[in-house]
């Protein structure tokens, strides 16, 4: 966790995200900011546009926080309320700002139009309240100290609140004469679930550096581990940290910061100068559209085929019909040739097949839903797997995709150690 | 707004939500749901997975609410408290419950996967709760009731929040006997932006019916459109609003529901006996992606080309290298090219072909980054279109591939008159 000395709070207002029609990302910017300054937030608070209800929160909140960021009821509207509390709470009355008429003014003249009287509501401020600037909207932020606390209130427009966050962020890091301490180290990884990750970790370290905050964002297809530091002198505990983990988990992890599967495949072909295709059945252009996602895929994926009917599979790819007959399309001996078919159909240097079934139709007592054929590999050889990931529809998907490509970034690197999913999932 | 007889309040948990390194997108979903049967959330409190300020928040909680819904902690690891805490508030003991641990090895028979002891922690619950079943995840969710407060705990991992809310929604709703008053009729539009939709409501309805709240949820591809009635007097108002909204914009409105554009277009096939292709240069497979996510999609939905490079167009869809050289491979002449072919190699009765400049590189000041050719038809005719889109990579290609969507739906209806986004996108 973040620098635990700032007691900081946050108190978000608004009735669409109390009913879910917004969701608020609002006051995750106002953190993530904070914490890169070594301000950690430790609790939020949030209500709908009530003054009996914000006003309570706040009295309790500037009782006990340091700092309360209020995020929201800036705007022009009787349902705007954030004025009218904090001035309740520190028991002065609204003024009207000369600063914060300036702006609205300014704000006005710039875009041809009359200052209204809704508009002036927002230059209504508590007394003794500072002005903080707001460069793109219409209403100013503003900030006062209320005993020990001090109370910043910010729009709850996102783009506004984006831009004023740099300024307030820089005066509360400058008043706080905070060194730069705070760093998080990311590692992207596939194949691992939290769970089998934590038991590894409890099973293999037990001198693991108290200044060094190990935390897990499960996702599909991916989870990141992070480690946190709050102060620069735990740099060496925290990369000391990151080798343990390099060794436990190995290939499993991806890389470093926000790197994907498709981005460090593409990166891998690239510093290759080799192209990929793909041919898929059950993952239905997920891989390609995974690959494609990323700006400047086009110079390593040239090709991708789906194909779904056995008909398909034999006219464009050209699977036989022997084989699809004798063994089904769900088969090692069709997806291979599948993945030979994709090579020879695009001239690319790597190749990866995908024949399963998702469901939830489909299935068989031999070859359930979730089973899977995986076929990656080049002219020279071509590996497959089975696997059995009986998960519903789109998220089945998404991890076999991921592990398709998660196999031919192996490859890439010529890493010959199978991954954990293997072990778990595979079939046979 | 929410009937406000019951008085709700949730508790979410997270470092990760704390930090901002996660939206919480979750106490939404929870709000939107309850607020479908009328039950409105009237505070929210979130903090860090910290054992002193959970314990503080959910005894206050359980003190002035009547029903407290703990989102998160129900994990395996260390940092997953919540079973602790209600415990703790409950005055007991942690239990091994028999119905938890069943529903793990069940859980993990089911994925080839060994209980091991950091699952285990999942089935410690408070001695007295009961289980709310999680069709998708390990970790079962739980409620107990402390007082005259309820407490339902349910997880962190979206998907498996989804699956759980449909049943504690219902079991809410029969317990609080509450009529079925309040009704919401969902409307799914493609090609309208909330602000202009809004224009044509206050443009041409002079006497909305006050009793019918009217609401958008603006997304990507789709923007819903919500008429929301309190009270089953209103049924005969609500539809007369759904005509006028039918009235306004027509055939922009795709359905009713949670209907998305790939599932409307599957359904129109199947009525038809019809199959689709797709030949995708900017969009990657995403279309193809979009289709086969929809289960049963294999009965119209046989063959995807991925064509990225000019090479590929030519060897795969047929596309001619004097068409390409002449018109450059963001073209009319290139896209019917690329739809025609296949149509030839699939033998599907109705093709989509795009192609365009998704960017960030590639643009010119001819065709700059947004640009893009649509085709679709049929074996008899295939239509063009060029449309702008210039937005950032992954909402080009999500919008463009609904675009496409959008048109093979028109065409299937046999609806002649134009997308208004062609009027407002159209390149030439």
């Amino acid at each position: 966790m973040a620098d635990s000395e700032l007691k900081v709070q946050l108190l978000l207002t608004g009735n669409e995200i109390m009913s879910g029609d917004t969701v608020d990302s609002n006051s995750a910017l106002i953190a993530q900011r904070l914490g890169e300054v070594g301000i950690g937030v430790y609790r939020k608070v949030t209500v709908g546009d009530d003054v009996a209800l914000l006003q309570t929160e706040l009295a309790a909140m500037v009782a006990t926080a340091d700092l309360v960021i209020v995020n929201g009821g800036l705007g022009p509207t009787i349902d705007d309320l954030t004025a009218e509390i904090l001035a309740a709470t520190a028991g002065v009355s609204l003024q009207e700002h000369p600063q914060a008429v300036a702006h609205l003014q300014q704000w006005c003249n710039k875009r041809n139009l009359e200052l209204n009287a809704a508009n002036f509501k927002q230059a209504m401020l508590p007394a003794g309240a500072s002005i903080v600037d707001n460069p793109v909207g219409s209403a100013v932020g503003f900030e006062m100290v209320l005993g020990d606390c001090r109370v910043i209130c910010t729009p709850g427009v996102p783009s506004e609140l984006i831009a004023m966050m740099g300024d307030i962020v820089d005066t509360l890091a400058a008043r706080l004469q905070r060194p730069p301490g705070r760093n998080i180290l990311r590692l992207q990884t596939f194949g691992l679930g939290e769970s089998t990750a934590q038991q590894i970790i409890s099973d293999n370290v037990t001198d693991w550096p108290q200044e060094v905050d190990l935390g897990f964002r499960a996702g599909a297809p991916q989870m990141e581990i992070k480690l946190t530091i709050d102060n620069a002198a735990a740099t060496a505990a925290q990369q000391q940290c990151r080798k343990t983990l390099e060794q436990l988990f190995g290939d499993h992890i991806i890389g470093e910061g926000a790197v994907t599967l498709p981005q460090s495949v593409l990166q891998l072909l690239r510093q290759r100068g080799a192209s990929l295709t793909t041919a898929e059945s059950c993952t239905g252009g997920l891989i390609a559209s995974m690959l494609t996602r990323i700006p400047g895929s086009s110079d390593s994926f040239h090709a991708g085929f789906v194909t779904y009917s056995n008909a398909i599979k034999q006219s464009v790819l050209g699977v036989s019909e022997k084989t699809l007959s004798e063994h089904g399309a769900v088969s090692e001996e069709v997806v291979r040739e599948m993945a030979g078919g994709a090579l020879k159909r695009s001239a690319a240097d790597y190749t990866i097949a995908v024949s399963g079934i998702a469901g939830p139709g489909g299935g068989t007592a031999d070859k359930p839903v979730g089973t899977v054929w995986l076929a990656w590999g080049d002219r020279e050889h071509i590996r497959t797997r089975c696997l059995c990931w009986p998960v519903e529809r789109s998220l089945f998907q998404t991890m076999i995709a991921a592990s398709a490509l998660d196999n031919v970034r192996r490859l890439l690197l010529g890493i010959d150690e199978e991954p954990r999913y293997f072990a778990q999932r595979g079939a046979r």
